[in-house]
């Protein structure tokens, strides 16, 4: 029978789970497609020994015994992170191999030389486990979506982050408590900021925005906010505006140029993104000819993501077997007409805002602050103060009808200079779906 | 430049819809492909022009004109119904032709034979839009989750259904009323019965379990109820319990028996099913290795099921053009792989059920019906019972625990033959997660 061998470099979370997966389903896959899919095998220089099911898989500490071995076809890198990660796949690639990667941070960084040498060598590199771990995203938008112009990419992509908020709202629990706990439990990781602060987010947005518009995205030409400034009380607020906040990565495609943000978002309850909850991720796209399209799931964990990395491996190895290599080209559209993105500045983004001003309970102060956002034509919906407690600062917490952000950044420039202002006035985005 | 060459039998909204894409996303799809995807001819009896945009197609009245056209590779059938759409697929599969359709009756009920066709001809059946419209179900189910053993299949896949259910959970409006207006604004067609009786919802059950577990299940296979019997009080009631009422299509593997099933269910809020409205669908596969991935957009309309229909055409034209043809197994499993399937008989049901009793208000009916519920071992969570009106009969409502639906039918059939029982009652299963 027809063999498609595999060599694993990282042998961590996701490379135990794809062994166990190509293990578990192996006469599944064979039922599919008349091939074996052989883990030929792995390099890491953590580990002493394999499970024992992996019978006949050679563990080397020298990923070098991957790249030289000629019966291997796809080598799937694993170790994350950017180097050696880059250079053990520019390698992989310069020897013929194909390439799986989950690797969203070398990807949204260095992809364009990863896909040039890609493309040069003839090789393919799948990366359907870079972004929505187990969820079909990368696949579904290259390949169901074709007949698409993508109007609009809005999404959960870290499932800490949208756990840390679901237990924020769900108990009223402030942020670093909920993070420690996370973290004891192995939810979140020793250094949270890829998570928490957007950034990890942000990778998988510049890979989607990548494929979905044809544009080179990438990490640097995303402006990236985090969570870690919600405080419970924006929550409550939120409640009462008839929203959820949630960490969203959103892109819209104005034609001559997209948007590419990652930040806290105020979601409205009857909105999809508002109810997904705990770990999972959603993702949805917004195409020209389907409409909305929403995939949820777990976007992380040894299984799920072990789920995609299979799925790329048994692609490829459907290619290998049917000669068909980059049927599908890996940035969806031909290298050719892959153009360089304009980024819409911040400056002139616009929509609904939510602002809590914190300030001395003193008179005139909601004049003072209305009359600034007066100045800069910045439409008020509602107010909400809430009574103080003894000799506290209040919370004046506004929601606005559409702004430009250009108008907000220099209204609360001049509101947080004001005397009675005692901190840092908090500014939240209000999600609307714009058709 | 390479063409793809496409003729589509039914020049209906689908139709029209496809054909709109094809020429809106024209230069994408070459963008995409490096080829030019042509619509070669339309065979339809009831059109006697193309639109203006259409400029080289050729109209025709006799699908043998597709047929026996040599320079066309897929022909995309969208007349729907059992016949000719059969014989013109044999006819066309016979003729070498790949085939596109969105027929989810035929499919479900002379799959096995076209499959079979296809086969032995060597060519392709695509049809990615028989279930869920634009989203993208099929591919997802046998590319992105194929190393995954497939546990259970739980979804909303009828818009016409959802959008009368949400209706009448908004508004309290009855079935016939919100039926009768969703019917005079074009949601509903003048005979509603496949869409509300849930036989079109079985049709595309059929077709996803054959595929979720290498099975030949047909639409036979499965039991079906529809909607037409909820009443508004059912949905209040539902409401008290924490659910929405929703019309499912359910299948759960059990290794050596699986289940198939279309009804009424009361989802618990929290569910993400409970959460889909209006004419949406949602798909939620759940995969030994992913864990539950949710689908979710709209399932059907011109535009939304072309975006599919364009996908396979695509998918089909990819492998031509790169000689892989039948790469992936029209079903999932090659053919070789795929059994029969032995159905769980509804007897052997095990879940939550809702029953809502009709009947006088006179001491001891309550007791007496306790008492035949506690006869055949079902455990009551709660009862409901409202304050009558004058002299109308009360309705009663039960919750229970886990029970078989052997003695659930049993203890029915006497309590609807007890005197003081004025109706029918009412039955509708609550939806549990087994995990």
């Amino acid at each position: 029978m027809k063999e498609i061998r595999v060599g694993i470099i990282g042998f961590g979370t996701v490379g135990s789970g794809l062994a166990q997966t190509l293990y578990e389903q192996k006469e599944r896959l064979t039922q599919k497609t008349g091939a074996v899919v052989v883990l030929a095998r792995v390099a890491d220089i953590n580990i002493k020994c394999l499970p024992n099911h992996l019978q006949g898989t050679v563990l080397t500490a020298d990923a070098n015994d991957i790249f030289n071995d000629p019966s291997i076809h796809i080598v799937v890198e694993l170790i994350g992170g950017i180097e050696p990660a880059r250079s053990f796949i520019l390698k992989a690639i310069s020897k013929g191999k194909h390439v799986v990667t989950a690797n969203k941070a070398l990807l949204s960084i260095h992809g364009r030389e990863i896909f040039a040498a890609a493309v040069a060598n003839g090789v393919e590199v799948g990366f359907e486990a870079s972004v929505g771990g187990g969820i079909p995203v990368i696949k579904s938008l290259k390949e169901s979506l074709v007949a698409n112009r993508i109007e609009a990419i809005q999404g959960i992509m870290n499932g800490t982050a949208n756990y840390i908020l679901t237990q924020m709202t769900d108990h009223g629990t402030p942020f670093a408590e909920v993070l420690k706990d996370a973290q004891q439990k192995g939810f979140a990781e020793a250094d949270p900021t890829y998570d928490v602060e957007g950034i990890d987010t942000a990778h998988k947005l510049a890979i989607l925005m990548t494929i979905a518009y044809g544009l080179h995205v990438k990490f640097d030409d995303i402006t990236v906010e985090g969570i870690s400034g919600i405080r419970p009380i924006d929550i409550d607020f939120a409640r009462e505006f008839g929203c959820r906040i949630k960490l969203l990565a959103i892109s819209r495609n104005h034609g001559d140029h997209v948007e590419a943000r990652v930040h806290p978002t105020m979601v409205p309850v009857d909105h999809m993104l508002a109810n997904i909850n705990g770990a999972f991720n959603a993702i949805q796209f917004t195409g020209d000819t389907v409409g909305d399209v929403l995939l949820y799931g777990l976007g992380a964990g040894m299984m799920p993501t072990g789920s995609a990395v299979a799925a790329d491996v048994v692609d490829i190895g459907r290619n290998i077997l049917s000669g068909s290599i980059n049927r599908v080209p890996a940035l969806s559209y031909l290298p050719e007409y892959i153009g360089e993105p304009t980024i819409t500045p911040m400056s002139r983004l616009t929509c609904p805002y939510y602002f809590r001003v914190t300030a001395l309970d003193q008179p005139g102060v909601l004049s003072t602050i209305s009359g600034i956002f007066g100045k800069y034509s910045i439409s008020i919906q509602s107010v909400i103060q809430k009574g103080r407690q003894d000799d506290e600062p209040v919370h004046i917490v506004f929601r606005t009808h559409l702004a430009s952000e250009e108008a907000v950044e220099k209204a609360i420039g001049e509101i947080d200079a004001l005397p009675f202002c005692t901190d840092t006035t908090i500014k939240i985005r209000v999600l609307v779906d714009e058709k």
